[in-house]
């Protein structure tokens, strides 16, 4: 059995050695720490493996840890997940592929368009597809309809954004704080918004980036995970600019996913820490 | 003897079919071209050696072009140049290393500095050093004193700040429109002004860089001719980002300068074409 | 109508004059040329549109252009292609997805692959698969087998090897001159031929790669058409590299593909030439 | 005080535990670890401040660690080294710049030259230069020549070949296992030897590299500890990637011995491992 151990606690001395001292019996894999030493803050993540059992132990190391700390064990897992796309393919069928050859270790219950677009490339891959269309209704109905579709397909630990073209409500995200992500066209916080290759295309950036980032209330403005750019010059149209920002936007939003999914990543102050 | 010619022309047919039957007596080396659809506009430019005399070329061209052309053609020489610093040395020591490996083919006629800080670096190459201090003195005044001094240095094509770490107010800017150029710590348009790295680690960015670009009226907005990035992690505190940055900072200004040496650089609509 | 015109030739003065003499009658709406001083060879291609017929004008060019010119004109259009694979997805997924959104304007044929993996992935997208096993043959057999295959489907402009796990014979290759593209799962020539990513962790490489190119009689050596790459550290382990390779391998082949697909790839002397 | 542990040992269960246990008294600020699962092999390097003594902390933890670990313990400290060079400026120049402005903290001992090219430079800094050419005298006696150079300047760390265009023997090598640090422009294993610019032209090479390395027996073959690169197209002659290269030399390198330098990188089975 494969555990993974997150900890979150305030900084002192000694920390390692008390964590240690409670996991002689187990195998550690792969550990992790952090230390912001401005805000004093302490962050493990540890994989473990071992056959005794972890009964009390998330209580032990509370025990020894200073006050405020929080402590996670879980038995690694292949999440449940949610996708939400509208017309374009290249984030939601690459995701796709990566499922179907377990480069991803994820099990996708379902694919939720606002566009009917893409439900043959979905339903193909033996997913099922749900439209629900933000046409006549308003955006409070359309998240209601959202909400009880998700809630209908069942338990999900995330909704990734494949491309959905849709500015989610504070109330929505409320539902899944620190649990949905989405792929911006753009190396955040540069061209927040609508259209970012316009804008770069106006400002006669050199450069373009896509930014993998949990939603908050804020648009555009939630803890970046993942970022990666590629070169552009004069000769870019914007409709060049969008068909090459495809290759990294997919490929950002991949590894952001794959990061969350192996619980590699720890969100504080709006900002992350990716072990 | 090797000339450069550089046009801006609204686009029309056969436009370079014109303008290589003049130069047919030449031999080009070099020659780029760019249309922008969108406005209509057409650039060209061409490196070209030849023994007969470019009198009268100009006027010919400007007689087969269309109405409001721009025409220019120059011997290729080693331009000219100013650069202004304050306290850091990975800016302009890098250009002074260049200048006398010869990589860079410029004449620096001078420094001028805001502090005496890098006099000894400047002084050991030989090359004059002049502080002029903010202190103790209204911007209008310290400006009056920045353009003296330039002019008593004698005549200058292009000012380079190499990390100059003061504002330069819109009348200083007119005096050398589009011939100011300056390293900004960010990839350009995020974290406008001051303090960028701390900006960027207060937002969590993955993704640092430079821009290099022409001062303008706004600060931090003229049009980009260079960037680069690195990319970093939650480790980075904001003197690492700054350390790391200077690599960047160095490569992205050098880089930018040699293009606007080499006469390279198109400036329109805030933008810049590189050929 | 849009073509595409595209000329090798030994370099002398005024070629490009000449050359659009001949155009004036289109709208050129790109061009882009390269002389290789030290071969004394000019490369052209041009993109025009027009209602004028192109009748005749081949011969034109070639007799105003130096002896042992070439020069081609074709219309616009997408190219017939089949794609060879073995057991990974990412590479043929990714160009199915591309095709799919228009991104890649191309006619995809078949698919023909050594094993039977990859069928229902193809046969989802409504494209034709056929398994040639190489097992229980001979290579000669084995490649006879893909040669009447690929006859069989019908005239193809290209093969694509989408991560085809074995080597062809000169032989096979003889019959498509710069048609068959690959991608390798390294920065060519580094770590040439089996197991690129053991190679690189063994060699302790800080950075890995991958090289789209075109086979010829040698292995991995062909001309490169695109390369990128990704870096990593101590903590890869080659299945880790594998996982992180896979998202350069598909970008970089599709890139290449795009490029040859839309003829801005020219090959001499083993290397390309990309406008 | 602040003290650098280091520790290669064989893997076993619970090391951390027993490490810690033994700096409890002690603030670490940062610490790493990695172990190599195939080899079996445990790293660990921590950094820790305090006032106590650590009289006997080594002889403790190779009490509790497995037969045949390896420890130190060093305070940080600002280490010696030689630069050696020929008549290339950058790296020199970048390390002379970096040194000045204490973004690097090195003390550089000496600067040794096979060409006098570099001495103004150098001293212009108040570095002591040595000419010692190679010319006139056989590898062996040149080799003895630098040797008595070193010792004669005093006692060194480490041998920085900033652009130093010479091989060096096993013999001379053996003198300075691991301690001596060489730039070399390309991404290795690609073209190792000579002229490495010359064959990246002849091969097409899309991408160019810097490598820097710890020098062993064999040319160009030691533990890689940083690389970089930069994307080329054909448009560059090879004294265009001789410029461009330039860049990512001197920051590669410049990267590598600040790694050295802050003792983070340990060298095992021809790799390393960078903390």
């Amino acid at each position: 059995m494969t555990y993974i151990l997150r900890i979150q606690a305030p900084d002192e001395k000694a920390l390692i050695y008390k964590i240690t001292s409670l996991l002689q019996n187990f195998n550690i894999t792969k550990n992790n720490e952090f230390v912001d030493f401005e805000q004093g803050l302490f962050f493990f993540r540890a994989q473990f493996t071992g056959e005794n059992s972890i009964d009390g132990l998330r209580e032990q190391l509370l025990e020894v840890l200073p006050p405020n700390s929080e402590v996670s064990i879980e038995p690694k897992h292949s999440p449940k997940l949610i996708l939400l796309c509208t017309k374009e393919n290249h984030c939601l069928g690459d995701i796709l592929l990566r499922r179907e050859s377990n480069e991803l270790d994820v099990q996708i219950l379902a694919v939720i368009g606002n566009h009917d677009t893409l439900r043959p490339l979905v339903e193909r891959f033996g997913i099922p597809f749900f439209t629900i269309t933000h046409e006549g209704c308003t955006r409070e109905e359309h998240e209601q309809k959202l909400l009880d579709c998700i809630a209908h397909i069942g338990q999900t630990e995330l909704l990734v954004l494949a491309k959905y073209m849709r500015i989610l409500s504070p109330d929505f995200v409320a539902h899944f704080r620190h649990r949905i992500l989405n792929i911006h066209h753009s190396l955040l916080p540069a061209f927040v918004g609508a259209n970012p290759y316009k804008q770069a295309y106006n400002r006669g950036a050199k450069i373009i980036g896509a930014t993998a980032h949990f939603v908050t209330d804020v648009l555009d403005d939630g803890p970046i995970i993942a970022q990666d750019i590629i070169k552009i010059d004069h000769n870019y149209t914007i409709k060049d600019m969008q068909q090459a920002g495809h290759d990294i936007e997919k490929i950002v939003l991949a590894r952001a996913l794959k990061l969350v999914c192996e619980q590699r990543v720890f969100v504080y102050q709006n900002k992350t820490i990716i072990f």
